[in-house]
């Protein structure tokens, strides 16, 4: 029995890690005279994880990463036009459009009269906010949670305050450590549909062995699991 | 009648503004050499509030528009080594430990028995959660409400959804447009305790004519004020 499906958001209903990747990239271009690219990814990826504690997940604390990295790798050389032009970067990232997967409407339409759809994304509240407005997605969830953590606490807060039962519950995103390694310790079912960026805070090895975790390639596959599981 | 009692928390609960006040001095300090310190003030702030649709409220924006504000009043001059400085202080300001206000812990203690009361802040959900687990006040709330605006509507939805009458209601804070004009509005109590700074947001000229509105020199007063209104 599955009763509620609780859907990731970034990179699993819209496409969010690409722009990192772009604005990374041209990061990496901007910084080519001080070091080489590898180097400059490298660093970024250690100043964002030393920064995660004061900063959380998003746009403003990546900006402020970059900046910091821009200034460590050029040993404090940086111009204030990059460093310009860096913020710049941050601002479009923050007021760029929502793209939405291929055929996020269409299922969630499919599953939304048989199930109850609750949107649990982690992340900075104004930001999370704003991009659920811009998607257009809202009215299809019974619920919809901006969360600081994904981790086995947290989801049961989430659940119990909906009185959601956890082996009737799936949640389906493209982080193995947020979106499915937590619900399958409570007892749910944890589905991987993979994005061809992965964030540095949420890269995972190896597929957790588990008779309810499942991976499509697709989000327009998750109708017909869910029929599958419940049959 | 009063039955709850909201409390907003940075500079009503906890000193908060006094750091950023600092710190924009500091800036003030760093940027002398490119403009006089009057400049420095009025450039930042115009840019906070350019900001702030993109930014929300909170110790990230505030660091991005400082380094903003950096390169535009330096002409593009600004060093590497200063706008690391400048950043080093924007961590310093999510680092630093929650200071309470005079006598917080005697004037709730003296509430709690008697009324429901309710922390409503507004910021950065990760700043705020962290700030409120700092000051070890989080036990004496019956609720807490991190929102990202306080209007109407947003008081509208957290009364609605704590059950709360709004003409039971009594709200408290430093701010007149954010803790009292729109409580005022929904028929219940506004009581303002001015703090010494007053961030750009929250600026207002005139007191409301409200018959509901009240204002303390101190939080101290609040439990007599209380016990006044009900009387």
């Amino acid at each position: 029995m599955i009763s509620e499906i609780g859907f990731d958001a970034d990179d699993t209903l819209w496409h969010c890690e690409n722009m990192f990747f772009e604005t990374q990239a041209r990061l990496e271009e901007i910084l080519e005279q001080y070091a080489p690219r590898e180097e400059v990814e490298a660093k970024l990826h250690d100043t964002e994880l030393q920064n995660v504690r004061l900063f959380g997940y998003g746009i403003k604390g990546f900006t402020l990463s970059m900046v910091e990295t821009a200034v460590q790798i050029s040993g404090g050389k940086i111009t204030g036009d990059e460093v310009h032009e860096i913020l710049m970067m941050g601002k479009s990232m923050l007021d760029a459009p929502v793209e939405l997967i291929p055929n996020v409407r269409t299922v969630l339409a499919s599953l939304q009269d048989r199930y109850r759809l609750i949107l649990i994304t982690k992340g900075d509240v104004l930001d999370q906010t704003n991009k659920i407005d811009k998607s257009g997605l809202g009215d299809f969830f019974d619920q919809i949670e901006v969360v600081q953590k994904k981790d086995v606490d947290s989801y049961r807060d989430v659940l119990t305050r909906h009185e959601v039962d956890p082996t009737q519950f799936l949640m389906i995103g493209n982080s193995i450590p947020s979106d499915v390694l937590p619900v399958l310790e409570l007892g749910g079912w944890g589905v991987h549909v993979p994005y061809r960026h992965t964030a540095v805070f949420e890269r995972h090895e190896d597929d957790p062995p588990h008779d309810r975790f499942r991976r499509l390639e697709s989000l327009s596959d998750l109708p017909a699991l869910v029929a599958d599981i419940v049959a």
